[in-house]
């Protein structure tokens, strides 16, 4: 046989498999959207239940602003962008999650009825708040959407850039000004969202994008050998416990918001970095060699971490690993990116799905067992699932020829 | 053999066991403040490093206020308390933490020099606070601990019955007014720490106790079925995970403070109350029938609780279960509470025991597996090992026959 009807036939195998995941993923995605479709509406009130049970059933009716704003995003971006999902239930569902956010906006958890029950000091729920009210913008044309998304993103861009006072942290003087790694990502991918298709929104987030670009990078520490979560705001690294922690998934997903960027700035010396940085080492350090699946939070000078939960496997460390490792196979053709995606995917697949009831999992034990049998809680809604199995979907085969959408 | 020769001859094996139990229970002691001496003192600031690796390495510096007024509570009720520990080396180490503590105060962590790092809205530091400056008092004979410890009394009374308002949490329409059951226990608990030995303090707060008593047992819950973690201020269950909250450790431990009221009342009807529905229902419902232990948490409807570490044991239920069965037989002589001990005591001691490096672990697996290797962090200190300890040790033989000392 000739080396180049190998290589075709190599080409050929290689696809085939990934048509076989294609195929896998965008069957999960139909199950996923199932089962919040079916469970989680509030006819009444507008929003979404999040808090279900294994089988679907709602244990707790209060409202968790991440979660709403997720999935008013989700189904928006479903809509959009899936012909299967381009049906007025999934609309109709999200415009009245939208509406129940814009009456009662972004404490952490408000009541069924939309009354806060506790706030967090910090820019998330505003920040999916904004991606909410983008996607409902681009899904429905109406523009008073697109106002909203727009005026929060300038408070958001205040407390980060200006003043963080608005959010009432107290100032503390032993409180060391950390930077966690979330808050550029964040920003980051808001930059993105709300520059999709939009010239003039693309050009006043610019500066702001390579602002976030940059400060994720400095989590890079230790010569370039560990992520951290948390460094100062001058790039340096912070003593005891959180200057050490590390998230294998959370740097993973920092690595492909870092990829579109490059993407955007067609920086292929930047990607290599990035591939190496917050895909490659992660996946190393965060990979557990005896049971699988990446652990959930790690110390960098390998002591146990403090978090109950930590080498526990969370569905969305996962999920993320997932879309990065595709996607920096997609943008460099690297072999070592396919098989990392398999092998996650393979993991994945086998541990967290339900093929009883639908939707996935969200936690297991170290060794792999179901150790909380619920599907959605305070912080699982259908975006870590949806996401991910949405993020993969539309970047299966067409991902190996043409660029992937926007996350 | 005649039944009074058999009897006879069953109570001197109980009393030999009981024994060797204590023996058992006092080496454990030995070695745990032996760790702690070692490894925890910081002699530059005075205080307490409590973030321990398995070895004792100190991991993080930070000074976790509740853990530094408990090791000083400990250190002083030790020195007080047993010959053994009678030495200048625990006095003055308990002095170091307890100047440590009145320079600055009760955030809820400190950094090694004592700037606040974070604070909690609630009254736990303030309250550890006091119970070491109560003992530091009774230790020393210093008149200023005692001040410090009865102002902050006042305080803290006046923050829980009078006006919370000085906590600073915000005030949200949609948070309902739960009622944690540590705050009657935490304060039931002072009642009885400065009452001790002190008739002017012990009147002055017999309608507090009497008041904390009333409300702890409000949280039994669902016909005398549940003991619930948080209910509504007059009494009733709250809706949701939260009202139907649980967590076995906590009510056994609840059940051992009302036991000591219930002593200080001479009230045989309530302890019998107590007995049932604080220490036997909880562990009938939270101890776990695969792999023993007492789960962490669980919900009234056994929904699936949505702490990840819902499964995970713990060390530091497992003391107090092991002091409430002790308390609960020494009181009533009821032989089932004396196999509870038994049970509770023999699994404690084969799983959180490190033979190796002394001290125990605290936090094991479903399966009974170290999760996490550290001795001490963020809400793990000497008290939870060494009170029960000392609470055991101090409960064994002479508990069959005489009252056992306070907490």
């Amino acid at each position: 046989m000739s080396n180049g009807l190998r290589a075709r036939q190599d080409m050929e195998k290689e696809r085939e498999t990934l048509q076989a995941w294609k195929e896998r993923v965008g069957q999960e995605l139909d199950r996923v959207v199932a089962f919040w479709m079916e469970h989680s509406h509030d006819q009444e009130h507008g929003g979404f239940f999040t808090c279900l049970s294994r089988e679907g059933r709602v244990y707790d009716d209060l409202k968790y602003v991440w979660l709403q704003g997720r999935q008013v995003w989700m189904y928006c971006r479903l809509y959009r962008t899936f012909q299967r999902f381009h049906h007025s239930q999934l609309l109709n569902a999200a415009k009245a999650g939208g509406e129940f956010l814009l009456r009662y906006k972004c404490a952490f958890v408000l009541t069924r009825d939309g009354r806060p029950v506790k706030v967090q000091r910090t820019i998330f729920s505003e920040c999916f708040y904004t991606m909410a009210m983008n996607e409902l913008w681009r899904a429905t044309g109406e523009v008073r959407y697109q106002t909203e998304a727009v005026e929060m993103m300038d408070q958001i861009v205040h407390w980060v850039r200006e003043d963080a006072s608005g959010l009432g942290r107290p100032q503390l003087q032993g409180a060391p000004t950390a930077e966690p790694m979330a808050v550029p990502m964040m920003l980051l991918n808001l930059v993105e969202q709300l520059g999709e298709a939009d010239e003039e929104l693309a050009g006043k987030y610019t500066e702001l994008g390579d602002w976030c670009a940059r400060r994720i990078l400095q989590h890079v520490q230790r010569d370039g050998q560990a992520v951290l979560e948390n460094v100062s705001e001058d790039g340096k690294e912070l003593s005891g416990c959180l200057g050490r922690q590390q998230n294998p998934g959370h740097a993973l997903e920092a690595g492909w918001f870092l990829l579109r960027h490059c993407i955007r700035k067609g920086d292929p010396e930047l990607r290599a970095h990035v591939v190496d940085k917050f895909l490659l080492l992660p996946f190393r350090s965060g990979w557990d060699p005896d049971h699988g699946g990446l652990f959930y939070f790690q110390d960098a000078d390998d002591f146990c971490p403090t978090q109950l939960e930590w080498a526990m496997k969370l569905w969305w460390p996962h999920s993320e690993a997932m879309i990065a490792f595709l996607m920096g196979y997609s943008e460099s053709g690297d072999p070592v990116l396919l098989r990392l995606f398999y092998q996650v995917a393979e993991y994945t697949f086998r541990q967290f799905r339900d093929p009883e009831y639908g939707e996935w999992f969200g936690y297991l034990s170290r060794e792999g067992k179901v150790a909380l049998s619920i599907k959605g809680g305070p912080f699982k809604g259908e975006w870590g699932t949806g996401r991910g199995r949405r993020g993969c979907a539309s970047r299966l085969p067409p991902a190996l020829t043409t660029c992937p959408p926007p996350p």
